[in-house]
């Protein structure tokens, strides 16, 4: 395998780790738990796992001798930059308590459990993934695990390999499937403990015990620095705006922290879209608005952040949107014998008046998409909608209608982007490597003390990292009843951006002035070995939720 | 202004120089030059500034007292990395010579010469841009300086502002125009000296003495970053390939280098495309049978690298795109009646059988972009073509039929790219940081020297900054007449990649194996300021092209 200077070098990074596990470790039980709402509902279902105390490491003098362990591990989901880092420290944390400890990764996802597909991994390979990006070590999938089949075609394998503890990384749904297998594992007495990890570059997984999914930080400074570089073309050429769309669906999170990290022009969030009810021509408007004023002042130039979820935050989209798979499914017959060049119309008389406006303003691109690409259930896949282009071509109408009415007298020109490979496979930052092998270590002293159900948990992480709190929370508690496919079920609580949250108040307070004027602070890549103020920060969210 | 904490840490770099630089100076002259070729027509047009010597600087123990004297800068075209460290090496030479020598900036390119739109470049200023990216500090701009009158009208502001020396940095036709001015001062005898400095991203001006332009190394590590985050994540969900375009019209010098660094699955060379005289169904066919290849092995994914002026070199399509533009021209009026959807059959009926064909099995997008969007001048826009959609969208058709013959057995899903507004402003690299600054200092000495038509010349550039050679290269030294706009025109011959050149050779003898295997290589984000084999390494193409 031939490696750059930046892998090997790397590759000598030794991850800094909570002071309380540096050596011998104990837990420490904090109070009984609650679930975040439906309590009675949620203990109901989960009779074994429900209502378990909180944990907190401490170091110790006593040094206690544990039985050699063998333990598996999963990748679920989208990659996350840290990922091998959480399986080399749960690697080196079952090393630590018992030399003779064993771990297997199943290969591809969930799907390798299911399907006993897996591996060891000994040390050698273990040493040619620490501080890399990519989940490329076992490979991820995104397998649900809920079913009990499932659970007990993996039950096969684990009990073959002697595998006593399951470590399963990934989102909310992972980690909530992971939850309802620890609980069916636990009434069974299967004797398998099933641990899990917060993972997700989307920082939609976090609440008071979780301070952050792992991924968060290295995605946001890789889009970052590439938004910054394209800002500081923006500046030099002065002739462009740049819509650039930021991977993450179902929150805002990833836009506002790069946001915050490089001061563009203008921001959407779609937390806020949603809560003031706009509608797609309120948000054209906002923009319109925003490059009208620039333009005023001579400058034709700047950026835009849009959330990938933003058109799915839209009320009246969400209603135009859920029309149109009903009434394609119920007529796609009819449908499909209309003439290509006719559709538009056709579809337009046939909805209702409010949608029928909204489908009229679309682009011609966007209209087609959005009666041609439908999933295998018959939707829309609004996820191939490109709301970049969508948004720049509607603001360039809407301003082409001002400059008639003189109310527009600049130029417009619009370039696009769209980030999200380019971070989720990022090498880890100081602080994902830190903070994923400390999460991986955790999971190990979760492991050692028996306990099932946990997410591991490394708190105060704003703090230096010899200060952070390692622990664990029970699963259960981070969840409430959800409606999912028509039927109730227990789900950890997504994390929006909350409007009256932190980060987003010190967006909001400054906003105004990135408009107008050319505020951009340009980030650059992220550096591993230089001056700790430089290598060390965590997201600006995360500061400024703690109140730094 | 807001200043992230890299571009506080990085502000305090000294860029390194060559040691002949540091103290006192003295100029060498070697032989007398010729151009590359035409030489009777080059010395004719050129007769002042033809047939000059090089010029190497050596340190010397005398120290000679130099008046203050007042230079001009101007930044010409797009954007790349170091810019800002030309100027800042500029400024620190000519102050060197004299304290009370001052800097003139010329705003947004050489049309602030022209309409007389300057500052002046205090220490102040020049502070906050050292080892910065973009141009923003006099902003740049594409006016072409090509003019008897705007000669005359700049030569007004630098009388005005008692400017004896002026300095152009920028790609080839900047440098080209720079020597005509130079020329034509000279034979005026205005007593202005003008030098060019080797500026771009593509990195096609170079040849014996210019081994690289500047932001050619900054650039293509910025791409490399995140097409290795990109192969990363390729390499760990495993089931797309991506189709990354990179900029760069008139060369593949940024595509082959990227592939030298990251080890993509596929890369195409223009070059090697037009001197094989390959057809889209050619390049098509080319990238399926890898996938097919791949497929065959169980592996559903792969990274391939294009260079954004790739159809401009696919023979077949020059023609057909020539056929289109004359009968377009000829028949714009008939054609604006056509019906949008006989349009396609339209054309057909119209080419000539070869351009037709290939018209034909163009999907529709790309077809009806080629008549529709033309540019003031009637011609297609070729770089509005998104060639990494063009050509996914071809592979998958193509492999569709070969699933029906039983030739895949795979399946095929692409993502897409396009690199460029990203690296064209980053940080500079430490080399890029050292060499423009270098360029910049240069450049003052060779003011100094009394120099005109000369570009800023540093060679030995893969060893360490101490044994690099600075000097001066007379421009027309680099000329051949070639043909432009129809007329016979004195030009800076241009670098294409060269296929018996070392770094196309190195790619080609290693291709298959990285088309089979999965030999990604992740070089990670640019560091500043780690170990000397991460943060000071020259490109691989400059490694390969010095034998190193």
């Amino acid at each position: 395998m031939t490696k750059s200077a930046l892998q090997i070098a790397r590759a000598a990074y030794q991850p800094k780790l909570p002071k309380a596990l540096k050596g011998n470790v104990k837990a420490v039980a904090g109070a009984a738990t609650q679930s975040v709402a439906d309590q009675e509902a949620i203990q109901k279902l989960f009779p074994n796992t429900y209502g378990m105390p909180l944990i907190k490491f401490e170091a110790t003098d006593e040094a206690i001798e544990f039985p050699a362990i063998n333990v598996g591990v999963i990748l679920s989901g989208g990659q996350a930059p840290g990922g091998h880092n959480v399986i080399s420290g749960l690697f080196d944390g079952i090393k630590k308590l018992n030399k003779d400890s064993k771990l297997y990764g199943f290969i591809l996802g969930p799907g390798g459990l299911v399907d006993h597909n897996y591996m060891e991994l000994t040390a050698d390979i273990i040493d040619e993934y620490r501080n890399t990006g990519g989940f490329d070590i076992i490979g991820s999938g995104r397998t649900k695990l809920e079913k009990e089949d499932q659970f007990e075609k993996g039950y096969e394998i684990l009990k073959e390999l002697g595998i006593k503890a399951l470590v399963i990384i990934g989102g909310d749904d992972s980690n909530t499937n992971a939850c309802v297998l620890a609980e069916y594992y636990a009434a069974k007495n299967y004797g398998v403990q099933v641990i899990g990890c917060p993972k997700t570059i989307d920082g939609d997984l976090k609440n008071e015990m979780i301070e952050t999914s792992f991924g968060f930080d290295t995605a946001c400074k890789t889009y970052s620095e590439v938004i910054g570089n394209i800002q500081r073309d923006c500046n030099s050429a002065r002739k462009y705006w740049h819509f650039i769309k930021l991977m993450g669906r179902s929150a805002s999170h990833i836009a506002l922290e790069c946001a915050l990290q490089v001061q563009p022009n203008i921001c959407i969030v779609s937390e806020e879209v949603e809560a003031k009810d706009m509608s797609l021509d309120d948000v054209v408007t906002y923009i319109a608005t925003a490059v009208a004023n620039r333009a005023a002042q001579g400058n034709n130039f700047g950026t835009v952040l849009i959330p990938e979820g933003l058109v799915e935050f839209i009320p009246a989209m969400k209603r135009l949107i859920a029309e149109l798979n009903d009434f394609l499914a119920a007529n796609a017959e009819e449908f499909s014998h209309i003439k290509k060049s006719h559709q538009r119309d056709y579809i337009i008389s046939k909805l209702t008046p409010e949608n029928a406006a909204i489908y009229a303003s679309l682009p011609e691109g966007v209209a087609r998409q959005l009666t041609l690409d439908r999933d295998p259930h018959g939707n829309v896949q609004v996820s191939l909608i490109e709301t970049e282009k969508l948004l720049s071509e509607m603001v360039g109408k809407k301003l082409a209608a001002w400059k008639e009415e003189g109310k527009f007298v600049g130029k417009f020109a619009a370039q696009h982007h769209f980030f999200g490979y380019e971070g989720r496979c990022a090498a880890p930052s100081n602080f994902d490597a830190d903070y994923c092998y400390s999460l991986g270590y955790t999971a190990a002293s979760l492991i050692a003390n028996g306990k099932t159900g946990y997410m591991s948990s490394v708190r105060n992480t704003t703090a230096s990292a010899d200060e952070w709190i390692a622990g664990g929370v029970p699963i259960t508690m981070m969840m409430n009843m959800e409606r999912r496919h028509g039927e109730m079920k227990p789900v950890i609580q997504k994390a929006l951006v909350k409007l009256d949250g932190a980060p987003f108040k010190a967006f909001a307070a400054q906003r105004e002035t990135w408009a107008k004027e050319t505020a951009y602070v340009y980030p650059g890549p992220i550096q591993y070995f230089g001056p700790t103020e430089v290598c060390d920060q965590p997201t600006k969210t995360l500061q400024l939720e703690q109140g730094k």
